[in-house]
């Protein structure tokens, strides 16, 4: 479940306490405290460290902020020079307290609940870095399209910085890591296997050469049919697949390969009911025989029921198989 | 192309001329010298009448702005009553400085031009309506998977609207209409079919049922490999495919059966230079032997120089099939 318990009451209490979004990431003790609310409350099957994929510009020197509600703000890379100055030597030391707050975790977490680390792909990462704001991303792309040998600069600073990151959360105890390509859909088809696919395999390569029992989760989100051919192309070990893309077709067309991790969609959450508890069965129904994560196909919305949530957790765990009694476990 | 003129010059001075974006739109001597604009400055093959998806709406009674730079701002429709108060019987009224501009554009344009009406999509539209601007359109999907009865009220009214405005556009010399279904992507696969299949098909149906030979090209945005079971159940004759679907793919499934439109991120027309032309040629070589309409993947970005645009007719205009010489023409 991605954002940790942002929707819950209790994150509340410790954002405030924290002041600043960064410094709740900063902090392993609240850092750590804010990853195991969720599975305090629902006796979820994993945990996801709570971060943010824009901690790896901030450590490589990147002033980065969280406005209230306004969505994140950087100072824009723009140039060779901006590139030239970002420090990755920085990391290790920065990020230290992210990896302290993982170490924590992984020991805090009950028998059997996995930890799960992540980080942004370099494209994603990219796009926030050059334009300074979320969006639609015009200067990230101009710049990608227009000089793409200077724009394959920073993706390879990024590359490397994004491999350290996650082979170091593994170190601390990750089980599996998953990286986040949520801008990878507003790519033309052209220049997605320059800057979505290309970079992947990258990373993940550079992981899998110290870590290579640790299961990858890609998620390329909006990405469509090109799911297949990312899967096949970056070596990834699981596919997360948005909501907009067919439980049926992943089934059919990814799954016999790839594990599977998606993919209802958040506002469900909002709607509850029966509405909720028969479109997680649907998925279930097309998914569950194989290997497959249940989670949502986008970030929990703001104003989520906690209540949802559970009854969420209760349905998954009450379906079983074709053919199998609903009973046991 | 999309927009029309709103990234040239000769546009900003009508648009300041009118005030409003709306006035632009309901005035017919403005609206018919915008859709010219493009057509006398880069000699385009066809012109799309200047309005905007959200005169329907307006029509219905609506209130329905546009601020400058925050796109458009409408008074919520989210209860039955809301629904029930649209007054669908003021759309001839409303709207008929919309088919006086059509009228007189279709005088106007050179033989050999083609004019080319449109409409939003009912799921874009109710979107919009429900949500009362753009964004996530959370309170349109929450009512759509919530309350599925109620939110097909608000689709049906908008069916018979969308298929009236298309109809009485045909009937003032619209050679072709096109359905812009721009939220489409948003849907969860499990929502694609009811939401916007179906009523694209009714409004598909309504048209045919009085201009059986007038081309109505389908625009379901951001839906990747759903396209093709979009153009099957629908029955558009042509589709609109954005940038992030692949030329070749378009090509292999779906130009066997549909004409194609498509598919140029518009980024290319702020980068310019080879790089645009190198990207025009690609996307015709891959389907310029079929029945094909180049045009833009998503709308011309603020900012694009006009010599670019030209540059890019001039690339189009040069193009050959493979075999055939370069002369001619």
């Amino acid at each position: 479940m991605r954002q940790a318990g942002r929707y819950l009451p209790e994150y509340g209490e410790l954002r405030r306490q924290a002041g600043s979004f960064l410094t709740l990431c900063y902090t392993p003790e609240l850092a750590v405290e804010v990853t195991l609310q969720p599975v305090k409350r629902f006796g979820m099957d994993a945990a996801i460290l709570f971060s943010d994929i824009l901690v790896v510009p901030d450590a490589l020197g990147v002033e980065v902020t969280f406005g209230n509600g306004n969505g994140p703000c950087l100072t824009p890379v723009r140039t060779l020079q901006d590139i030239a100055a970002l420090r990755p030597e920085r990391m290790q030391h920065h990020l230290a307290p992210v990896y302290t707050a993982a170490e924590r975790v992984a020991q805090a977490l009950p028998e059997g609940v996995a930890l799960i680390g992540f980080a942004g792909a370099p494209w994603t990462v990219a796009c926030y870095m050059v334009e300074g704001r979320g969006g639609a991303f015009t200067a990230a792309k101009l710049w990608a399209f227009g000089k793409p040998e200077e724009f394959q600069r920073l993706i390879d600073v990024l590359v490397e910085a994004t491999a350290e990151h996650l082979i170091e959360q593994a170190r601390r105890g990750a089980e599996a890591v998953q990286l986040f390509d949520s801008w990878a859909g507003i790519l033309p088809s052209s220049e997605f296997e320059r800057w979505c696919i290309a970079p992947t395999r990258s990373v993940v390569q550079r992981f899998k050469a110290i870590w290579p029992d640790v299961p990858v989760i890609g998620f390329p989100r909006g990405t469509g049919c090109m799911l297949r051919s990312y899967a096949e192309a970056t070596g990834v070990d699981a596919v997360s697949v948005d909501s907009g893309v067919s439980a049926e077709w992943a089934a059919r067309e990814l799954q016999p390969r790839w594990a599977i991790q998606g993919n209802l969609d958040p506002v469900y959450l909002l709607v509850g009911g029966t509405e909720l508890t028969d479109r997680i069965r649907a998925i279930l129904d097309a998914l569950g025989d194989g290997p497959f994560v249940f989670n949502l196909g986008h970030g929990v919305l703001p104003g989520t029921p906690p209540g949802n949530v559970a009854l969420l957790v209760e349905a998954v765990r009450a379906w079983r198989p074709r053919g199998e009694e609903a009973t046991g476990r």
